[in-house]
């Protein structure tokens, strides 16, 4: 009944969470989120480090696959009116593998788009964390002006009337030490003043960092698309220039490919690992850049029936004291202003006050109250575990299509452009002969 | 400082919103959200229509174009060794509409994955509420029996214990009325118990209908993506037959792409006409389905600093009595308890009763507040005119784009099959010389 169901690690966070991690000495390491100790950041380099095998592996592939190719092919007898066997096949691979390029490309769309879905609702969920903090500090802020005005003017002008009656002047006293004490109370709920961690800044440097990450896939997503569509035009065209320019260019989008994969696969598995338990984190950070109680903290962080509120006390202290104030003017108005009618008038500003502050005071239960921060927290995880970590894996899936794509495109292409016939036309669908598509060489 | 910024209607919804409505009559609807009257309705209809107008004439040109292409195509020598001009522009035109097809099929998953993410978020929004909602009621009835329980218990028994002395059963009676006028002030404050409407209930009905909207999508994405798929196979391997039944399938999905295209332009009218302003049709829905006052509703809705809290007179004056049987209760152990030992146990079951109801009553202050409440309509709408509407965009771009390279397709297929060699052998990559790709017939 107390907070809303919240955030629960997804089945792709345990199952990245459970994959066995090691450090450059292979000895396994524990996969608690501790992005401080060496020993962690080893294991998450060598995830990374993985994709530069295999980066190495399919280049290695690559050139002795053209290494064979070059030297061992059969001797063509000059003139020959046949293709070399094979020619269309080759030709075709190559199309599949960049049609998988593109369809991988459209999940890189699909991984990137989601990612950034993901960030962006922990950077709206920062914002509304913050929004609720400052709105604390200056409803604090106004209530304990409000108080401190009242009990200047109006309680000291009431004082100065009230002279007369002693017993009536300790009462407005009486009114005047609760009032104080409340305006003391409430300072001590403004929890967030002073505290040098501001979720605002935080948010504006996580959105910045995301719009370049973003950008950078962007322009990567692009160059693949282009470096497919140049390639596949350069196919139809039989332009042999073109393709060849195409295949460096997919060399070295395939290197870009084994980068980000490594990227993204240690990223995931950082992020894993955070997200699994994401709590104790967060709060030993949380309280080593705030400075905060750990009471206030863990109130706002796991918000159950088991964390008491740590202004329960501060709260119904102040509200008893209001509701006295509130009683003793009433009483005071009784009492006094049939006396002392220049009383009234005092009085009924201080009724005022008292009324305004205890609306103001709702506002603020309402605002200090772990909901709104715990939701926001479990909007901001959600974002990063759920949406962010599944558009990642969709990012890792067109990166690990797309270095297959373009190792294949890579087999292809030198054997491809073989097979061109030595000059071509440079008219698409001129109609004539040898602007037929694919047309194998020799034909 | 009282709301944190809400839903704002989108450049989309403004720009869907200036369009112009007509009925059947032609005559201009006003474009204001009113699903209940007969012009709005005529209006949208006709939106709809506009597509079935679009399958119409894409048909009329397919079946001119065709005619065209059967009755007056230059006679062809028999025997003749070169391919019919153009055999290849055609082959490869009826590639490049299928690529465009593939990528609206992309363009069209993306828009489906973010239709369900906003609808998601709305009906996760109504669930949300229903959480608050049926947690408001259920903290008012715990703090109501728990008041009714201390009446009917301890305040007996010391009224019993304190007979002897007049005045101190006339405290003890203050505080059992000041506490069954708390417990009725409370009852007040369940303002959604005995509403027929249940968010609940709703966002159930969202989810199911979703589903179904998704799979319905996800069904004509994958037979579009094996169509395109299919056809290119027939193209690769010259397979008449299967290009004969791909080109069949393309009529049938072009027929399904423009009756898609023609419910997805009408839902995004209509949702750009909620979307434009959607408190005023909100509130007026809300108040005709639960029967609440409007200034509940508008508390809730707009959640600004004009509206103000409609139970604060009722929160305060349960406060200020919770406050009072407080003191009275200090106030009877200071008298009481020295001279009637066996009034300590009741009275401090008492005080311990009273502070667990203005804890609860903290709870209830801050789950009444228009804050959460309000969060959750604007992440309600946020999902329904952002995520989904922009996916209802990408799906109408998909099924423009996919509309446009299936006519194609249905102009060039003929033409292809047309120039297919009259026997082809069934082996794709054979080696052979007649299943080079794409060959034109008559080589």
């Amino acid at each position: 009944m107390g907070a809303p169901p919240g955030y629960r690690p997804s089945a792709w966070v345990h199952l990245l969470h459970q994959l066995p991690r090691a450090d450059f000495q292979l000895r396994p390491v524990p996969s608690g989120f501790a992005p401080q100790e060496q020993e962690y950041q080893q294991a998450l380099l060598l995830v990374a480090a993985l994709a530069g095998l295999g980066l190495g592996l399919s280049l290695i592939f690559i050139a002795v696959y053209l290494i064979r190719f070059c030297c061992c092919r059969p001797p063509e007898p000059p003139g020959s009116k046949t293709p070399s066997p094979g020619g269309g096949c080759v030709t075709w691979s190559c199309i599949v593998a960049l049609l998988a390029g593109c369809i991988g490309i459209g999940i890189g769309f699909y991984g990137n788009s989601e990612t950034s879905d993901g960030v962006s609702q922990l950077s709206s969920a920062l914002l509304h964390a913050n929004h609720t903090l400052s709105a604390i500090d200056h409803l604090v802020l106004e209530m304990v002006e409000r108080l401190g005005e009242a009990v200047r003017t109006e309680l000291t002008t009431l004082e100065e009337v009230l002279e007369p009656r002693t017993e009536l002047v300790a009462a407005a006293r009486g009114a005047r030490r609760q009032a104080e004490a409340v305006a003391q109370q409430l300072q001590g709920l403004a929890f967030w003043q002073g505290v040098p961690l501001s979720p605002l800044q935080v948010a504006e440097d996580v959105s910045f960092v995301e719009e370049y990450r973003w950008l950078a896939y962007v322009l990567l997503l692009l160059l693949e698309l282009l470096v497919c569509l140049f390639t596949l035009l350069g196919l139809a065209k039989q332009s042999k220039w073109l393709v060849i320019v195409m295949t460096v260019m997919s060399l070295l989008v395939l290197i870009l490919s084994w980068g980000s994969i490594g990227l993204e696969a240690a990223t995931a598995v950082g992020l894993s690992d955070f997200c699994s338990n994401p709590d104790p984190y967060v709060l030993n950070l949380t309280q080593e850049e705030t400075g905060l109680s750990s009471d206030i903290l863990s109130y706002y962080f796991l918000c159950n029936q088991a964390v008491s509120n740590p202004f329960q006390q501060r709260l119904t202290l102040s509200q008893r004291a209001l509701a006295n104030i509130h009683s003793q003017l009433l009483g005071l108005e009784r009492e006094a202003v049939p006396q002392f009618p220049s009383a009234q008038k005092p009085l009924l500003s201080l009724e005022e006050t008292v009324n305004v502050t205890e609306g103001n005071f709702h506002q603020l239960v309402a605002l200090l109250h772990c909901r709104g921060l715990h939701k926001d927290y479990g909007a901001a995880l959600r974002g990063l575990c759920e949406d962010a970590l599944e558009g990642l894996l969709f990012l890792l899936l067109f990166s690990l299509l797309s270095a297959g794509a373009l190792a294949t495109a890579l087999c292809s292409l030198p054997r491809a452009w073989a097979l061109f016939p030595p000059r071509n036309p440079s008219a698409l669908c001129s109609g004539s002969r040898l602007s037929e598509p694919l047309l194998p060489a020799g034909l």
